[in-house]
């Protein structure tokens, strides 16, 4: 019996969920935002209580003293030592890492060096490495890469059509994200199918503020939209996703606000995809108000969505030759029964029909018609646990 | 009985095809290379014969000149008038010109506005129109523009993901390109599939050095992989094709040779693709015996093309809901019967098969067995003959 902690750390932020294994309960979660800030907000959820404080929190082993110490005292856990294992969610594992791994200094200094693919990430993931390995020295951490199921994509796939020395050299390939759902939604689609994995081809559709939608073909990522970095693939809540690459200097040279290149990556990655044609927010749930309301743009950025999300999911039809099902997850994914009716309509042909009956607001499983020679699956990912099972398994 | 030229004039070239109408029949063609730079070359074909002259052309009006004059001294025409109408490829008609256009001076200055669509095509357009113009002021020309048969697009297919303002302030969207093919071999496969236009749905790949590839419903472009340039796509000859945009400011960053956006476009046009990768040549038919002798990075560009092609037909497959053909045209398209197989093998869960007695060098028409639900045709294009039978309907 032990207590695994999965950590998701971002710049300014510290996710976390604490599980007993290897019985799976979530024993506790919370978050602590504005790290480094005034006012940093400190939340704990345990059973039915959520606690709430208020500090000026410094920096990263200030934010994991204090998650620490709130465990003791709300009466979470009655000493550290219960804490047998951490597990870190890390964005660019590059090349190297194809599967989650034990940290040592070594490993810890190649996810810094690792930086440059994931600017924003790496290097706030290794300050939540840092202050876990400062407090609990001696328990077990284990880092777990969005990146690692994807490196089994093969070479036409992770290779862009561009001068081989940009791969040599640079290191630029496509390397995917939101690895840890897909490899999660994929493994329990099958079970669904109940079909062995290696005999499974599966469209995984994780559609939240961010979307990657992946092929996988026996349990293993073949292809995924996401690209170098997570700018790439279909529209998302404020990225473009994929924009014909000669717009960046037309904008420069047009638009006196967009200085240079990395101006434009700024606006695609931020003021762009849904906000930027919907205009009233990057939140699906208020654009399908609008869509209901007969708002136009709110429309027109829903369709688009549903557009960009049907052309991936073809795309990968052709990548499998075929699949057995296409999987809904992530926020939009498994809550909007509007996206999921819409794109799914759309793809009658492929054999897929959505049964209106089981499409509703909570629905999980098979929400197609018996009929449905390719199944329509909707699957709550679970990303916190898949970084606690790896912490249980390699510690 | 008349006689109409079609005109497809670049930056420092002038091609040209002769046409006997409303027969149809070919009197003669030719190009004119070099123009404005020394030893300018001047090349004429009719019935057996090819006629090739080297000397300095200073501009589109003297190239006209020359090549009327060789019209004559040919004995092609043996006086001028019997040209009757003059047809211009366009590359940009922007959202301005959804058909093709009698040229007035209204037009023309349209056409120059649209260049900063199509900043080193339509500026020669324009150039070779005024050279015509200019020579034979008394006969109708008619500009055929490239984008022409795109602007049938939905909006959820034209617009990008970006801020409103992009598109209206600012025109940036899909505008597509390689129109007069699409729209010819659109209509010989509804033709070849024995039904009316209105009722087909077919996928057309125009696969030559610059790759597009459009889904037609009803005989009208409902989307295409050309973008607001003909950058994005499919990988092509020397052009990357579609990558994640976020690529071009870290190559800015990372590598010395590229200082701005501006530099990374102009390589991604023309040093990339299967250049790029296969490094031996941009030539499929290069690329080809490299992968015959097992060369593994002809090899891969192969595969990668192939992939890339695939991706799009599977895209389009899912834009149209199902499709009753996919056609091949363009150089590589018509003559690749390695690449037609690698394209459709991967493919069968559509429903497609080829016959491979049928898929060989000069196949024409439906080269897939008869079981196959999604046929595959072979259709040489003729946008000559799109230019001259507009200048026909329209004079």
């Amino acid at each position: 019996m032990s207590k695994t902690i999965a950590i998701n750390a971002g710049s300014s932020s510290l996710k976390w969920q604490l599980y007993q294994m290897p019985e799976e309960t979530v024993l506790a979660k919370g978050i602590i935002e504005r790290i480094g800030l005034k006012d940093s907000i400190v939340t704990v959820k345990f059973g039915e209580e959520k606690a709430t404080q208020t500090l000026d929190i410094a920096d990263h082993v200030q934010a994991v003293t204090i998650l620490l110490e709130d465990l003791t005292k709300h009466g979470i856990i009655s000493d550290f030592s219960e804490i047998t294992g951490v597990g870190h969610r890390v964005v660019a594992g590059g090349e190297i890492f194809k599967d989650s791994v034990v940290i040592d200094d070594q490993v810890l200094a190649q996810i810094e060096e690792l930086s440059a693919l994931a600017p924003l990430h790496n290097p706030a993931n290794a300050a939540g490495i840092r202050a876990f390995k400062n407090i609990l020295p001696e328990v077990t951490s284990v880092a777990v890469f969005d990146t690692a199921f994807h490196t089994t994509m093969p070479e036409v796939a992770y290779r862009y059509p561009i001068a081989n020395k940009y791969y040599t050299d640079y290191q630029v390939r496509k390397y995917g994200a939101h690895g840890t759902s897909h490899y999660y939604v994929s493994r329990e689609a099958a079970k669904l199918l109940n079909k062995p994995l290696e005999e499974v081809k599966v469209i995984t559709a994780h559609i939240g503020n961010g979307i990657s939608i992946t092929a996988v073909d026996g349990g293993k990522s073949v292809d995924t939209s996401m690209g170098f970095t997570p700018l790439a693939g279909p529209m998302m809540g404020t990225r473009s996703g994929d924009i014909d690459p000669a717009i960046i200097p037309y904008l420069i040279e047009h638009d006196p606000e967009l200085k240079d290149a990395a101006d434009v990556i700024n606006v695609l990655n931020k003021q762009s995809g849904i906000l930027g044609i919907a205009e009233v927010s990057s939140d699906m749930r208020d654009v399908e108000d609008g869509l209901l309301a007969g708002e136009p743009k709110c429309t027109l950025a829903f369709n688009m969505l549903v557009n960009r999300l049907q052309k991936f999911i073809g795309q990968y039809f052709a990548v499998l030759n075929g699949a057995d099902a296409l999987v809904f997850t992530a926020g939009i994914g498994e809550n909007s029964t509007l996206v999921r009716e819409a794109v799914v309509k759309g793809l009658s042909w492929f054999g897929m029909e959505i049964n209106p009956e089981k499409n509703v607001r909570g629905a999980e499983g098979d929400i197609s018609t018996s009929d449905s020679r390719v199944k329509v699956l909707v699957i709550p990912t679970d990303e916190e646990l898949v970084i606690a099972r790896d912490v249980e398994r390699l510690k």
